[in-house]
């Protein structure tokens, strides 16, 4: 994605027409019957693994077109396998399985005597979701907006074209053996200049979902007044209180960055009581080197570790998404907080303490999606949360935070069911009241 | 609001100052027991008890130099009297009364042993609010803020501007007379520059709360990347459906029309099966010229009420907040939901039915915040809806919907408390299983 896409603007009636089709699809989809979904959702399953060699040979063509690049990781996210496909399949039979996530039941209330109100979840429109490299995204997204009701726009790397593609004809394989489907449900952008025209559309898409680099991230939100769900950074500290366990320190601190650095809720920043701080860092030193832990320090750190690099005020701030890791040694938990709240990226931060009323004050002072208390900060996820499927990570303010499952993909509709009542009854000398009596959640709308 | 709001930029330290304080008032706020934010809500309603003659005099300096203008409208809501300010004290006491909206308990999950996730409500982070002419909007809105935790930076109108002053140096009494109140979590924005330039500030504004015009509000909806809560237009429609009561209707009909014609959720557009049509018309003409509502049709109402001006594609798609009202004879129920959804707002829209399938087709099909069945469109308000207290009216597709009460000023926060679990332990070959048990909410996080 370019700079240009800072200033996206209008002007090709392709995007215009896919985006109009998506919306009338999605008019239709989001009330179909979850019998109906679920089905749609075990026959996606079946045609995946019934195409599995078809997807691997349209794969193996994205592969070849690469093999001039070096980037071994792209690559490796890139590459599908027998294992990735089954896993695939195996994810959309589990989002069958999942509740239905719409038409539930979140209120009601008896305004007044045959006068309900009820609050009720609904899909939320138009999704526009772009990813890069992983086109086993695709089912994984498909699935998840089919169960709740959701149309989607799609854009995926250049890289995955023909796998993407592939996909898609199963899309549309489906929809030849389901015709409840509406067409339209599912739509794929095929270029960069697309999908940032799409960005100026609020009327047509409600939702957007980056699920790629931070740059890539940071430049959707900053590009577009429709509301996106996802983070740019996850800078996640782990505080070493000097109340601490020592032992119990070390090992969440090494899992929390080492179990797997790349992913966004792995950690970038220690930080350490000075209380505690050299006797953590005697137990993490040969730890941190077993594992190829690059550590980089403070002042005070370097005291203790002479032979680490220093670190600086940008280190502070980055994700490293490696091995790299810095450390700083703070005075107490309000310098700790303080920290956090300075360079933080308010993702997933945790405290290690055996001490009860730090740890709470610790869990309350930290302004972010997920705050910990002695455990990995690699929980921070939606599988590991219980909810089954995961959108991505939220450090949003507003609609959803944390690991977004299913329900981040719904919002409510008030419905109000009446016997011809009329407001002027209710204001005025003889205004009758309302009784506002929350009634039983029995059933369904 | 000039169009230059079109594109935000950051140029005055004086916001950023301003804006860093409501920031810091936050992180002090949003840990501020209940029992201290009531006491603070109850001492600043005494404060306008106490301060009544000091208000109306001030308010009545930005009368006489407001009486210049012919506006009468404007002038009726820039004025203050007693009556106001008593309703002003009594809502802000019954924002003390309400229940907490944050640190509720949300959900709970048992992830393993030990091992305990909840899911908290908390407060959303610093709210930037605009409103026009309405100074008793600032009492309203700073306990709704305080109430849930959240910093505010206001703007008020300049016609209004020493009352607006009025109001904020109680404020700061109220601050005197409570030191645990951190200072900076009400800010008053000066001037529309400055407001202007606030909107470019996503690191430290999450919210923004328009309250006034149609206008006003498109204009800071396309002029940030801020998510902002509100509606622009009310375009709101009643179908009479075929087998409608036609007296419950037309009382239904003169209601939601012509009660408070001005508001968002007033009657704009009616919609009549035509195999009601001449039925429902003669009974409805009376009633609305008794109402002085000034009718405009499409050729088939005209042929029925031939006196009446004709309806063009602007009045479908125009709120006019008067007592001008669009009819149109439609071909059945799909063909009023097919008007609706081109030409409505999302905001609320109702059918009068007495046939229970057509009523809930209805219901599930108008993709709209508020949907009704034989009752007046006027009810959707969070008064009447049994919010307590209203922030204002949504027609977002996240974070909220509809009336938005002081449940739209929160968020929610992952805790998880564990004893030392890392996720190495619950990968690979010997992978430990988790429990995803949902535990009973007893209690806070």
């Amino acid at each position: 994605m370019n700079s240009s896409m800072k200033s996206p603007r209008k002007s090709s009636h392709l995007t215009q027409d896919l985006l109009s089709d998506c919306k009338n699809a999605f008019l239709a989809l989001r009330t179909l019957e979850l019998k109906i979904r679920n089905q749609a959702l075990k026959i996606f399953a079946d045609l995946i693994e019934q195409n599995e060699r078809l997807l691997l040979e349209q794969n193996q063509m994205d592969l070849e077109a690469f093999e001039g690049s070096n980037d071994e990781s792209l690559y490796a996210r890139l590459k599908l396998d027998v294992t990735k496909l089954e896993q695939v399949v195996h994810g959309v039979r589990d989002v069958a399985s999942l509740p239905d996530p719409v038409g539930q039941l979140l209120e009601r209330t008896q305004l007044d005597s045959g006068l309900v109100l009820d609050k009720i979840s609904v899909p939320i429109g138009v999704i526009a979701i772009v990813f890069e490299s992983r086109p086993d995204v695709i089912p994984q997204i498909l699935s998840l907006a089919l169960k709740s009701g959701n149309a989607v726009a799609l854009k995926g790397g250049r890289e995955s074209l023909q796998t993407n593609r592939a996909f898609m004809n199963l899309v549309s394989d489906l929809e030849r053996q389901m015709p409840e489907l509406p067409s339209g449900w599912a739509k794929l952008v095929d270029t960069r200049e697309d999908f940032r025209e799409l960005l100026a559309y609020p009327e047509f898409v409600d939702l957007v979902i980056p699920r790629g680099s931070n740059e890539l991230v940071r430049e959707i939100m900053n590009s577009t007044q429709i509301p996106v769900l996802g983070h740019a950074e996850g800078v996640c500290h782990l505080y070493i209180h000097a109340k601490a366990d020592i032992t119990k320190s070390v090992e969440v601190a090494i899992d929390s960055k080492a179990q797997y650095p790349a992913v966004c809720n792995a950690l970038e920043t220690l930080l350490i009581d000075r209380k505690v701080a050299k006797d953590f860092l005697s137990g993490f030193e040969p730890a941190a080197i077993d594992k190829a832990i690059e550590m980089r320090g403070c002042p005070k750190t370097r005291q203790i570790l002479p032979n680490i690099e220093a670190a600086n005020d940008k280190d502070w701030r980055t994700e490293h998404g490696n091995l790299t890791l810095s450390i700083k040694i703070v005075d107490g938990l309000d310098d700790a907080v303080a920290h956090i709240s300075k360079f933080g990226s308010h993702h997933t931060d945790g405290i290690l303490t055996e001490d009860a009323a730090a740890r709470e004050r610790f869990l309350a002072n930290v302004d972010s999606a997920c705050v910990m208390a002695n455990a990995s900060t690699r929980f921070a996820d939606g599988f590991r949360f219980g909810m089954g499927a995961e959108v991505g990570i939220s450090t949003a303010k507003t609609h959803a935070r944390g690991p977004v499952g299913l329900e981040g993909l719904t919002i409510y509709k008030y419905v109000l069911r009446g016997k011809g009542q009329v407001v002027s009854s209710y204001v005025g000398q003889e205004a009758k009241p309302f009784s506002h009596k929350k009634l039983p959640l029995t059933g369904r709308s």
